[in-house]
C-alpha cells in the first residue's frame, strides 16, 4: 500500500493514518486499536438513534443560532441517510469498550462529520470545514448523547419484542380454545393429581405472557424520559437551556416517540437502574417461558416410553445416529435464550451497580447484553410461534388414557366418603394396579350411577364439588 | 424419659411420638425429620398469614354449611392467637423444604388443630373431635392455601419496607436541600470533570430512590390477586364455588388487604412469575443503592488521603490495631445487603423457573429468599438513615478547594475559546500545575473581569453557557 | 431495672451500658446497635474457631514475652472453654454486618477478655487487669485474626461435607451395582434414544459427584494458608517476626490442620478469590447434583401417568387433599439446596470483586453465604442419602416394557441395512404403532435368529455392533 | 434467479432447495431456518476442532475397514482444509441452536462431504457418492463428535488465555519491582491505615493472576479426557471398540493434544460439569482481575481532586465536551469484561443445570458463552497489559505526601506508647490537622530521635515493630 492511500489525522494525544475512503477518523481508529474484544458489529437500531440524535443536536443547535445553516444541512443530510440504513460499515468499534460509550459516540461523530464534508463538497478529514467534535458533538457530552441514543434504540427493540409477544399470545389463546376439550391429567410434584384440560393449561401459559407484555409495557414510560442536554456531569453546562427544549422536542419528532426531558439530568446522567428494570423484566419474562418451554418438552416427550400426550412439529432430523428420530428443538431454543437473558441479565446488574458519582461509565457492556436480550427474544418467539407452537397438536386419546388409569381421581372421592376411606381406596388402587372406580363399586360404598356423575372428570376441571348434588342428598 | 410423656399419632405411612405437650403433630415431625436443613425459624409474618388463611376458610366453610359451628369457633379462637403472637414457637419446620410448603401447610394445621382440640375441652392429638386435615384445612389444598398466605406475608413485609424508603426518601432530600450550596467537583471516570453542587448529588440519591419507591409500589396490586380456592391444580376441585368467594372476601378483612380471586386460578396456581417481579424490584433498588453506599465511602474516603468531601457519623471504633480509626460501617452494611439481595434474587429466579406443569414446588426456598431480602432491607435501611445518613456533613472547606485546582473548570472556557485553544491551556496547566485562571490572564486570552463570570463555579452548576451573555457580545 | 444490673464501658466514642453478667462489652453493644439486620447467629464452627485463634495468639505472645503467664494462662482456659462449646449465646453480633468482621473479632475479644478476668478473679469490665484490645488481641489486627478463624471453620465445614459426599458416592456406586442388570431406554432430548442399563445411569451419578469430591478437595490446600501476623495490611506492622512464625504452628497444633504462613501477607490480606473459588465448587457440585435430583424425580413420575421406571421411598404424605399422595421431597430438597447454593455463590462473588486496596470489607456477607451452602450441602446429602438413595427401587418391569415398545432400538439395525432402510422401518413403526421386530420380519430383511442378537438390548448397552459378528458374515 | 442455480435436496422430512455453490446441505438449510437467533458467526476454533474429530473418524474408520480408502483420503484433504482456514465461511448456523450442536455437527458433516465429493470428481449434492451421515459422521453421533469438538476448541483457546495471562502476570511482577521503593499510605475501608510499597501492591495482584493460573491450569488435565465413541447415550452402540480406541490416539496425533478416552463414557455424555469447572475458575479471575481494575482507577484518580498515586497511560481523548480528559478506559474495559464473564458464567450454570437424563441438550448455548469468555478474556488481557499496564508511573511525590500527612502512622507507635495515649494523640491530630510527630514531641513522650525510627515509612512495611529495639531498651 501507498502512503498517498491514508490520510493523516491529529489529535492532542498524536497522530493516526485513516483509509482514505474511510468516513471514521483517528478517535475510530484509536478504539479499534484498543478494543479488540468481541469482534461483533454494533446494532444496527443503535446506530440510528445516534444519527436521529445528532440530527436533533444539529437542527436545534441551528434554531439557537450556534450552527450555520449549510452546515446544519448538510448534517442532517448525512443522518438521514444513516437512518436510512447507510454507512453501517464504518462504524467499526467494539461493542464491548473502555469508556462510557466515547468511542461509539466519536466513531458516530467522524462518520457524520466526514459524510457531510464530502456533501458540502470538501474532502474527508478536512475537520477545519465541520468537526466531528465542534460541530456534530455541538451542546453534547459522550453522557447525554450516547444514553439518550440507547433509550431510542431500546424502544425500538422492544416494539419489535411486544408485537412478537403479542403474536405468541394470540396462538397461546387459539391454542387454549383448540385444546378446551381435551380432558388430561393434571401433575403436581411430577406426581399424578387430578384432571385438568389441556386448553386450561395452555391459558395459563398466554396469562402469564400477559403480565410479562404489561410488564414491559409499563418499562416504555421510563424509557421515554431522555437526558440529552445534560451534558458532561448533568448540570447542562455549555448548553443552552432553550437548545435543550428543542432538542428533545425535535428528537422526539424524528424518532417518533414521545420523549421528554428527565426531571432531574444530573440523576438521569448518573443512574442506569431504567436498564436494570427493563432487563430484569426481560428475566422474568424468560423464567415463565422456560417453564413453558419444559412443560412443552415434557408433555412430548416419548413417542414411546415417555408422556406423549402432545406433538410438536417436527422441524428437522434429530439424529445422525438415530433412524427417525425428531427433537423438541424449537423449545431447546427458548430454554437456552432463557439462560442467555438470565445470564445477560446478571451482567446488566453487575454493570447498573459500578455507577460512580456522576456517571455509570460501564455503559457499552450494559446496552450490549439488553440489547442482545431484545433481539434473542423477537427472533427466537417469532420461529418459537411459527415453527412450533402453531404446529402443536393434542394426543386426545393418549390424555384420555392416563385419566382413566390414574388414582388422582379419587380425591374427588373426598366430601363423599371422608379422606380416610378414600385413602385406603388409593392405596389398595396404587397396590393391586384396579381402578378407583373398580373398588368403590367392590367395597359398595358408591353406586354405579353415583360413580359416573362423581369420577366424571370433566367436571372435575371445575371449580366445586364434583357430584356436588349427590352429597346434599345424603 | 417416661413413654407417657408422649403421644402416637398415625397417618398411612406409620406412626410416630409426640411429645405430649406439643400442638404439632405427626407431619410436623416428619418434616422435622426429613429437613433438618438451615436452623432457621419461618418467619413470623408468614406464620401469621397462614393463621389469616385458615380463619378466613373456616369462616367461609362454616357460611357454607360445611363446618359446625363449635369447631367454627375453636378455629377462629386459635388462629386469633397465633395472629396476636402465641405459638409460634410451635412452627418448626425449616424454611427450606421439599414439598411445594405442604410441611409449612400441615405444621399450621396441626398447631392449629390442637389448640381448637384443647379450646373445645378435648386432648391434644384427639383428631376426631377436630382433625388438622379435614377441618382446619377443609376446602383447600397446600397449593392454594400456602401461596395466599405467602402473599399477606409479602404484603406486610412490603408494607415495612416502603415506610422505611420512604424514610430514606425524605432523608436525602433534607440532606439535597442541606446541601444545596456545596459547590465541589462532579467526577465521570474517577476523574475531573465539571463542577456540581454536593445537594444535586443528594438529590440525585433521592430520585432514583423514588423510582423504586414507584417500582415496588406497583407490585401490590399484583398481590392482591390470590389463588385460594384453586384447591390442587388451580380447577376448584373439592371447593364450593360460593365458598370461594365468601374466603377471599373474609381474607381481605382479616387481613386489612384488598385481595381479590385471581382471574385465573390454574395460571395462578402454577406460575411465580409475581414473586419473581418483586424480587427483580428489590434487585434495582439494592443496586442503586449499593451504588450511593459506594459514593458515600467514596466521598467521605480520607480523613487525610482521600478525598474527603464529606463526613459519616462515628459508629464504632474501626480497628483494634489502628488507634482513632472510624470506618464507613453502615454503608458496608448497605453494599453487603445489595450482595445478599442480588444473591436471592438469584435464587428465587433458578426457584422460580423451576416450576413443572400445574404447580412449583419450590416455593419453599424461593419464599424465604424473598421475605429475607424484604427483612434485611427495611431493616438496613432503617439504621443507616437514623446513624449516618441523618449525621452526614459535608467538609465545604475541602470541596470549594478541589474546585478552584480543577483543570475540568476549563470546559466552561469552550464556548468562548474553542475546544483547541481550551485544550492546549488545559494541557499546560495539567504539566505546570498551574490554574485555568492564571494562565488565560498570562496569554491574555480573556480579561480578569470575564473570568470572573465564566469560571464562578456555582454558575457552572446549571444549564447554559457560564457568562454567555459575554460571548453574546462578541 | 435498676442501674447495679449494668456497668459501663467506655470507648473514644462514648460510653454503653452492658448487662452485668454479660461477657460482651461496648465494641458487641455497639454492633448489636448498628447491624439489627438478620436476626440469625454467628455459626458455631466460626465462634470455636475465633477462640483457637485467641489461644495461638495469646501462646505465640507469651512465647516471645509480650504476654505474662497469668494473663496467657487466663484466656488459655477461656477460649478452651468457647471451643467446648460453652459462651457461644454471648457471641451476638449479626453475621451481617459493615466492616470486614471487626464486630466479630471484638465480640470474640470481649468474651475472652471477660472470661479470662472473670478466671483471675476480677469482675466483668475491669479491663485494667486484661484488655480485649490490648492482651486478647495483641498482635493481630481484625484483618489477621478473622481470615485466619474463617478458614478453620471452612475447613472444618468442609470436612463434614466430605463425609457427606463420600458417603453419597458410596451409595450410588451400590445401586449402581444393584441396578446393573436393569435394562431401561435412554434418552436424549427427552425422546426414546437406545437401551441403556439402569446402574450406568446411577453410575453416571457417582462419577461426577467424584470430580466434585476430588474439585473440593482439592480447595484444601489453598485453606492451609493463612495470613496470621499480616495485622492491619499485610505488611506485618506491630507483629514481632518471631511471633508470626511461633502462631501459625501453634495454631496448627490447635486446629489440627497443616496450616502455613501464606508466601505474601500482603496479596493473603486482600484476596478472597479462594473463597470465591470453594463456592464455585460448592456450586458446580449442585449444579450436578440438581441434575441428578431432577432426573430421579423424572424416572419415578407417575405412579400411573409418568415414567414409573423407580419408586422413591414414601417420606411423608404429599398432600392434604389428595388422598394417598406421596411426593418426592427430598430430591425437591436438593433441588432447592442447589438454586440456594447457586444464589449463595452469586453473593460471594460479588462480595468477593469488592475488594479494595488493602482489604476486602465485605468479607461478613461472603463467609456468611460460604458457610451457609456448606452447612446445606452436608445436611441435605446426609438426608437425601438415607431416606431417599438408599431405598430406591427400580421398576423392572415397567423398564423393560419400554424398551421393547420403542423404536429407538432400530439403530442397532443401521449397520446391517443402512441408515436409509432402517430410517424407513422407523417411521412405519411409529405411524402404525407396530414394532421393528414385526416389521423387519415382514419385510423379510432379516431372519428371527438374526434379530434375536442384533436386538438384544443388554448387548446394545455395550460398545460395538450389536450383532456385529453376523454383519462380518455378510 | 433461475432453478439451475440450485439443488434440490432431501431427507425424511421433505426437501429443499440449496445454492449450488454451496458446500452445505439440507440440513444446514433447516437450521438457519430455524435459528436465526444472534447473528454471530461459529467461533473458528470450534470449525477447526470439528474438521480433526471428522479426520479422526474417518483415518479410525479406515483402520476398522468401515471406510474405504479413496473416502478416507477425500474426508482426510476436506478436513485439512477446513484446519487450515479454509471453507469457514460455510458454517452458518447460528451458535444459538436447540438440539445439542446437531445443527453444527450436520452442518461440519455436509460441508466435509461436499468438498471430500468434490475432491472425488463428483457433484456437490451427490450423497451417493460419499453421504455426510453415513460416511462423514460414521461411527459417531452428535452427542460424542460435539462435545469432543468442544473440548479441543476450548483447549485451543484456553491456551491463548493462559499465554496472554502469564505475560500479564510478568508484567505485573516487572512494575513490582520497579515500585518496590515508593512508599505510599496503605488503605483499609478507603480510609488512612498504615504505610506500604506500592511494589508490595502489584505484588499482590501478581499472586492473585498466578492462583488464577494455576487454576485454569489445572482445568486441562479434565479437558483432555473425550467421549468420542460414545455415539448416542454413552454406550458406544455401533462404534467398534477397536475404533473407539483408535479414534481418541488419531486425534490426540491430529489436535496435538495428550487426550484419552473418558473413564465412563455414559458419564461424560451426560455431564457438562467440566465446562461449568472451567467458566468458574474464568469468573474468579475476572472477579480478582477486576478488583485490580477498580485499584488502579482508584490510585489513578484526578488529576487534581482524587488519589493521584499513579499515572495511566493516555490512548484516547476521554471527552468531546471537556478539553484535556483523559480516562482510565484500558482498566474500564477490564471490568466490563469481568461483568460479561460473570453474567456468562452465570448462563453456563443455568445451562449446565439443565442436562437430563442421558444428555444435556443445552450446550450450544453453553459452549457459546463459554468460549466467548476465553476469548474475551484473552484479548482484553493483551491490550490491558500492552496498552495500560507496562506504562503506569508512579506519582512518588504524591505517595510520599500521603505518607507525611497521615494520621495512621501512629499505629507504629502503639507498642511504644500503649493504645490509649496512641489514640489521644489521633484524635488529636485529627481535630487540629496537626502530625503525630509533632504532637508527640510536644507531649513529651517521644524523642526525636525515637520518632525518626519509630516513624520511619520505609520500615513499617516490613513484619515487626518499628523501633522494637528501642523498646526493648526501655
Amino acid at each position: 500500500m501507498t502512503a498517498d492511500l491514508f490520510r493523516v489525522e491529529k489529535d492532542f494525544l498524536g497522530e493516526r493514518k485513516i483509509p482514505l475512503q474511510a468516513y471514521y477518523g483517528i478517535q475510530t481508529i484509536r478504539a479499534v486499536e484498543n478494543f479488540p474484544i468481541t469482534g461483533y458489529k454494533l446494532d444496527g437500531q443503535l446506530i440510528k438513534a445516534l444519527a436521529m440524535v445528532k440530527m436533533a443536536a444539529a437542527k436545534a443547535n441551528r434554531k439557537v443560532g450556534r450552527l450555520n445553516e449549510k452546515m446544519e444541512q448538510a448534517i442532517v443530510q448525512a443522518t438521514q441517510e444513516i437512518i436510512g440504513g447507510q454507512w453501517h460499515d464504518q462504524f467499526i468499534v467494539d461493542p464491548i469498550q473502555g469508556g462510557a460509550g466515547t468511542s461509539i459516540n466519536m466513531n458516530a461523530n467522524e462518520v457524520i462529520a466526514n459524510r457531510s464534508i464530502e456533501l458540502l463538497g470538501g474532502n474527508k478529514g478536512d475537520y477545519f470545514q465541520l468537526s466531528p467534535n465542534t460541530h456534530v458533538n455541538m451542546s453534547q457530552s459522550t453522557n447525554d448523547a450516547f444514553p439518550t441514543a440507547v433509550r431510542i434504540a431500546i424502544l425500538s427493540l422492544l416494539d419489535q419484542l411486544l408485537t412478537a409477544m403479542h403474536e405468541l399470545e394470540q396462538m397461546f389463546h387459539k391454542k387454549a380454545q383448540e385444546f378446551d376439550h381435551v380432558i388430561k391429567m393434571g401433575r403436581t410434584h411430577l406426581q399424578d393429581a387430578v384432571p385438568i384440560r389441556l386448553g386450561q393449561e395452555f391459558q395459563a401459559y398466554r396469562r402469564v405472557l400477559k403480565r410479562d407484555l404489561e410488564r414491559l409495557e409499563r418499562t416504555r414510560q421510563r424509557l421515554y424520559e431522555v437526558n440529552l442536554g445534560a451534558t458532561a456531569v448533568g448540570t447542562g453546562l455549555n448548553a443552552d437551556p432553550t437548545y435543550i427544549n428543542h432538542v428533545v422536542r425535535l428528537l422526539g419528532e424524528i424518532s417518533g416517540y414521545p420523549l421528554t426531558k428527565a426531571t432531574d439530568l444530573v440523576d438521569a446522567t448518573q443512574n442506569t437502574d431504567v436498564y436494570a428494570e427493563v432487563s430484569s423484566a426481560l428475566k422474568v419474562c424468560m423464567i415463565s417461558m422456560s417453564k413453558v418451554a419444559n412443560d412443552l418438552r415434557l408433555m412430548a416427550s416419548g413417542p414411546r416410553t415417555g408422556f406423549g400426550e402432545i406433538r410438536l412439529p417436527a422441524r428437522q432430523p434429530g439424529s445422525s445416529i438415530m433412524p427417525g428420530k425428531v427433537n423438541p428443538v424449537m423449545c431447546e431454543l427458548i430454554n437456552q435464550v432463557a439462560f442467555q437473558v438470565m445470564g445477560n441479565d446478571h451482567t446488566v446488574s453487575l454493570a447498573a451497580a459500578a455507577g460512580q458519582l456522576e456517571l455509570n461509565v460501564m455503559e457499552p457492556v450494559l446496552v450490549f447484553n439488553l440489547m442482545q436480550s431484545l433481539n434473542i427474544m423477537s427472533r427466537s418467539f417469532t420461529v418459537f410461534n411459527q415453527y412450533c407452537l402453531a404446529g402443536i397438536e393434542a394426543n386426545i386419546e393418549r390424555c384420555k388414557q392416563y385419566v382413566e388409569q390414574s388414582v388422582g381421581v379419587i380425591t374427588a372421592l373426598n366430601p363423599h366418603l371422608g379422606y380416610e376411606i378414600a385413602a385406603r381406596i388409593a392405596q389398595e388402587a396404587l397396590q393391586t394396579g384396579r381402578s378407583a372406580r373398580e373398588l368403590c363399586l367392590e367395597h359398595g360404598v358408591l353406586t354405579e350411577e353415583e360413580l359416573d356423575v362423581i369420577l366424571d372428570p370433566f367436571e372435575m376441571t371445575y371449580p366445586g364439588i364434583a357430584g356436588g348434588s349427590l352429597r346434599d342428598k345424603d
